[in-house]
């Protein structure tokens, strides 16, 4: 197929250098070029406009967040576009940007479908990502292949976009959750001479497999929060966006508001740059340790 | 070998069920005799004073909470026991009660073991509980025979009791802190329209595998509170443990505060004796659903 | 002096109606036309469009939230409004808002001062408002005549405009969280059998004398929530700004977390016109009483 | 009136003193029995054991806390008191302890009388106390003497004496809070470059007049948080005692377990013996300031 795609970060550069060896053809763009080199290497043309980018079967975006989707995203872009063309954005945006990108797409007969993906850059570059996608069936049917290419699983949630980032910011929110909790934890049992590397062996070989709790577990016990695999500051830009759209929703979510404050207080201490994990560090400071 | 086995509720009795299995000679004393005679049915000695348990080789105690702790295990009965004796007590109590219960014996000259478990009583039927042990090195070394008739692993922390118990609580804790998060979850997802269960499905297949998620995920989805396989207001004392233990060591605990809170809310719902799983109806109800 | 008026709600309608009995000339605005017949009567000029009224000496502005002052203040009305106008903005708008409007007004050649008020709208309507002004010194100075009309008290704070907003948003902080602690409060006593008005006697008439302790407490004692003195909704809007302006500075409030969450309850079971003491019901809700 | 007194803390011995210059005999006894000299000078008759203290018309007594309460007002004390003594402890205990003590004081025919006090030690000296009394009201008419020597108000709430303690409790929760709101209000403010002082002249002025804004606000103001008028330990003492009040009751507080948590992270980090102002400080912790 003809794709564009638009967003060359960490996350987006893998996903493209998937769809190429799948043997598609990407016209791709980044606000900073220099991004887009191994890429061209790899076989994508370079594009110097997003409005370039933005045509052909399927376009994807994958920005780094609200802001940085409204200034490419505009009335402009969308208005020059051909009609019946399918924009899937893969990034993590608020729950009200997504249904006004729906809206805007709409009237002006552009397809939109909303693909958060779950996995972190090494699980892009290894083209096993979750998808999580939702909009228009046919749209999503055309755009299978490339998502084949670049995840393991497809989950296909409804018509509505914008349910797909409910599901990918409810997810960073477990996430969140399960963080703050094994910090939380790891204060508790080192105040009493226990070892956290012990107690994180004895719950992740039982009740809590999984990467979650392995990964950052274990990165709690060591006290190792660099190198980042998913920085403390865009875990709180997840955590807000899931506050945001639980107040739309009017609902209480008393845990999102503690890890909130959790991860405020390690951005606030300098620790924006490092792994979530740090919030292991943030419980610690609060028991004075 | 020679053994003792003190409380015979839903977890005790299943523990007695494996040791017999495993060809072991087991005196058995519960408060409520009647609980006894399936046991006395499958080899069991039934005794009729916890004193007339408590001797052998080592014996072992399962009781509810601290206060049957207390009560069984006064001073009377740790005076007239025999020097040498094992105590094997895996049961979920406070740390603080494991400490006193680690002095009281050490200055009878009897050894004290704290081995609580991981599981519920359908594991503990199965013989499949997860044993968190610490104390002495070799009164676990004799005992491991028993723990592998009742658990498919165990894990030694250590020489002081305690430890063992802080774990178990740390434990229980982040599940409470699991189940409280996906009640959040299940709010926030079904206020904009997004099933529940997809949700389950999404997170469960990958970066939240194991029984907790799929468990409690599946129940709140479908709200399903009864039959209970935890009971919130067991769920409710183990969290007020876990704060206590934090309290003694000056540690904030935030995530464990708003779980006790939402438990609270279940129980005086009167939805206690309901599954742990009910915090989802709290988190709903917190928002009017 | 010449003054123009903007926002003619309960709060605004009564400022306007002591700066019309202090004898000045006033041309007034408001969405709602029918709004300012009474102020026409006791001799208001009405005026067509915000244009209209956004000239003379000094306008006064005192619309309902952040949407309104944009919507009003848009780049056409200040691009086309004199230069070496003062605008005194009264509303409780956000932190951003209030920088984003001191630098369109100083693009502009205008001046601008902001100055929300402490009291409702009896308190407006008796001319006693407390006002707290921020902005430059000279334009304070020259409006000064109308604070005194419309209040008992200025506070000067300094010459950011923004931190006016910032102290009023604090104090609507600390006003709900007094207001939630009262409704905790009146839960735990009751749940003992103590009559929250013996409670609210003994602490209002030593360590917490005042309005807000008096007036919210027996309210919550009495389980009166209407009329509203002050809406819980409106509340739950300030608290969300104060949470905003804290955000901004990486600053973690967990109390106005919790207060936030206990408004949205309130809000979501239809209770977001009923008085802020309405926290009382929820907090009542929580312990199923 | 030939009275007792036991526990000459710095809060006792304010109140002895006062009981003498109101004409009284007074048999004081203190564990330390140094701190008793002052009052002998004044006229006071030291005794060598709580039981000589436990005679006469009516004993008083206030002592640290629940330990020191068992402690002294064991069995054997209660066996061997005259029945018809009115024992009057002013001590802020739990309310769990105040129901035992009303029971054991019952059963052997000794009136119990619960009249906590609301006032730090200055207070207590000048004998400007407000004293919430509750027990039997023939009881409480025959002590008021004693009351008005030491107190500027008594408080009668009722025949049960734990109410008296739960009012106390819940009051130094709402104390605890607004110190709390203050800590966070003051981050926020001062975040915004806005002086903390210009703030709590605000305030205070107006919606939140009375001792605990203005004392505790100005402290944070001025990060002094010595010497300690409450100590912030004890303040912790007795927000643990209201969340235990409230779980006896099942009463979710959320507030109060937000106060814990500060308490505690201030204690755990040496200022346990600083006055409760240093909330400030843990707020400003969080926000790295």
């Amino acid at each position: 197929m003809d794709i564009g795609f638009i967003g060359l970060g960490e996350m987006g550069a893998g996903m493209v250098a998937n769809i190429l060896k799948a043997g598609h053809q990407v016209r791709v763009w980044n606000r900073s070029p220099e991004r887009a080199q191994p890429l061209a290497d790899a076989g994508a043309q370079v594009v110097a406009t997003p409005a370039e980018a933005f045509a052909g079967d399927a376009v994807f975006s994958m920005l780094a967040d609200d802001a940085a989707m409204r200034e490419v995203f505009n009335a402009t872009l969308l208005e020059n576009a051909a009609r019946g063309l399918i924009h899937v954005n893969m990034a993590t945006i608020s729950v009200t940007l997504a249904e006004e990108l729906a809206s805007a797409h709409a009237a002006r007969g552009i397809e939109y479908v909303a693909a958060p993906v779950l996995g972190r850059a090494d699980v892009a570059a290894a083209g096993k990502l979750t998808i999580v996608a939702a909009g228009p069936a046919e749209s999503i049917d055309r755009v299978q292949p490339l998502f084949d290419a670049m995840g393991q699983k497809t989950w296909r949630i409804g018509s509505l976009p914008q349910q797909a980032n409910v599901i990918k910011l409810a997810a960073n929110f477990m996430l969140a959750a399960a963080v703050e909790s094994l910090g939380e934890a790891a204060t508790l049992v080192t105040g009493h001479g226990v070892a956290m590397q012990d107690f994180i062996d004895v719950i992740t070989s039982g009740i809590f497999p999984g990467p979650v709790y392995q990964g950052y577990g274990n990165a709690i016990a060591e006290q190792r929060y660099e190198p980042a695999l998913f920085k403390a500051r865009l875990g709180l830009k997840d955590v807000r966006l899931a506050l945001e759209a639980a107040d739309a929703v009017m609902t209480p979510m008393p845990v999102a508001s503690v890890v909130r404050d959790s991860l405020m207080d390690a951005v606030a201490h300098g620790d924006g740059d490092k792994d979530f994990a740090v919030l292991g560090e943030v419980s610690a400071r609060r028991a004075a340790r």
